[in-house]
């Protein structure tokens, strides 16, 4: 019914899609959506706003049969824990190679149906081992997470970050897709939405570099200690899910009320 | 080359479009543009965000040819002016009713040109006297300004606000439009990026009841001075032209450096 993507006429080729995003961490969540069996996917919700996730979730009529993460998130806790409770069927989707548990563990170039929809999984490791770029080839997006950021890129100093490895994975499994393929990110701190592979080849001031100037910018960045991460890599390794939290973990991650 | 309508495979088809997020006053600017001719429409751009949103308009390679507001904000002081000095070329767009300045003064289902491409003007006061609706027929999209937010509306306790007139033309301009059209507010406030017609007539708490209950909820919001609005309202008669406003409004709005 609803959707960006709905100028052919032509219902089964709508998809139901909307970008959510999250102030504190500048997190953008995806939720994707078959517009004839109503099977959702959401990609990287965030805690604090699963309220907002399961209302849209409901009102659009959807059935959420996955919640996947790009990687074990070190800014923020995921949703996935909470959208379990509220949907049961849902499963939490990680990349094998993450370290985490979840209920599906996928390897490079598996694919996640919903419906009549699906998403390529690639591993694009560098940020950290697990990353995990979704590609949909009929609606030509790409979400990459934390590994391509418009303009930018993911952190490559801590988490088993790897500059090399993450120059490597954007440009064999990211920009190698046509051009006019669009880049959701997993963060952005300007406020802007969406961005291009064309654009990204030609703007982006780290991938337009060679190797050894990217690897000499990455060291160079001297950021600030993710805020969140003493709880929130105990937390999303686990996908969010209480149950499987140490007590220390539990205390810090659960929110009011709940 | 860009945009998210780009599943037909058919380039006159495609709408480059960009939705773009301030985050101090949570607004929503608009970046829409021909792909045949480049000429593109900005719709309420922010003072403060003015590098960013030329940034965007050049490494697209775009023909900037209008810049629209929906309304005179009082939350914000507007890019028109700083985006005119960028680009020559573009003309200020404000609706005839709002008691403002501007290159062009729309009146009632006028259409915005730009290359193949095209918006209807609606008129959908209530919020402000010169509230403006942009509708894109093409692409099923219609650009609300503050008349209609996600499962919300403007508030109608200041210039020249009324709720019976708000309730009246969103019903008949917004709501009457198909299920399926698109709706992007002029903020959010919950990180939400969009609507449709199908979910406010359905879930807006506000709209789905009577005229009475509708008008005795406005009276009750109990809302904030809107902090900006003593340098925003005569920064924005003018279209933040800067040579066109008094010097006490001067010395509030022109961005450091500038």
């Amino acid at each position: 019914k609803e959707g960006v993507l709905n100028i052919c006429g032509n219902m089964a080729n709508k998809l139901i899609f909307r970008q959510l995003f999250e102030m504190k961490s500048c997190t953008y969540t995806f939720l994707l959506a078959c517009p004839i069996t109503r099977k959702a996917i959401i990609i990287d919700p965030v805690i604090e706003m699963v309220e907002r996730d399961s209302d849209i979730i409901r009102q659009l009529d959807l059935d959420l049969i996955y919640g996947a993460n790009t990687h074990i998130h070190a800014d923020h806790v995921t949703g996935t824990g909470e959208l379990k409770r509220i949907f049961p069927k849902m499963k939490s989707v990680l990349s094998k190679f993450s370290e985490g548990k979840a209920d599906v563990l996928l390897n490079d170039r598996e694919m996640l149906k919903f419906g009549s929809e699906n998403l390529e999984a690639r591993t694009t490791p560098g940020h950290t081992n697990g990353c995990m770029t979704y590609i949909s080839h009929a609606h030509r997006m790409a979400f990459t997470g934390d590994t391509l950021l418009i303009r930018g890129c993911g952190r490559t100093d801590f988490q088993q970050g790897n500059s090399k490895m993450l120059y490597k994975m954007i440009h064999e499994k990211i920009l190698s897709l046509p051009d006019d393929f669009a880049i959701y990110p997993g963060h952005d701190y300007k406020g802007l939405t969406q961005s291009s592979v064309a654009e990204e080849k030609k703007f982006n001031p780290r991938l337009t570099r060679n190797l050894d100037e990217f690897i000499e910018i990455m060291k160079n960045l001297k950021l600030a200690y993710p805020a969140q991460i003493d709880k929130s890599l105990p937390a999303n390794k686990v996908c969010g899910l209480y149950e499987l939290m140490d007590e220390g973990t539990k205390a810090k991650v659960r929110p009011k009320g709940a």
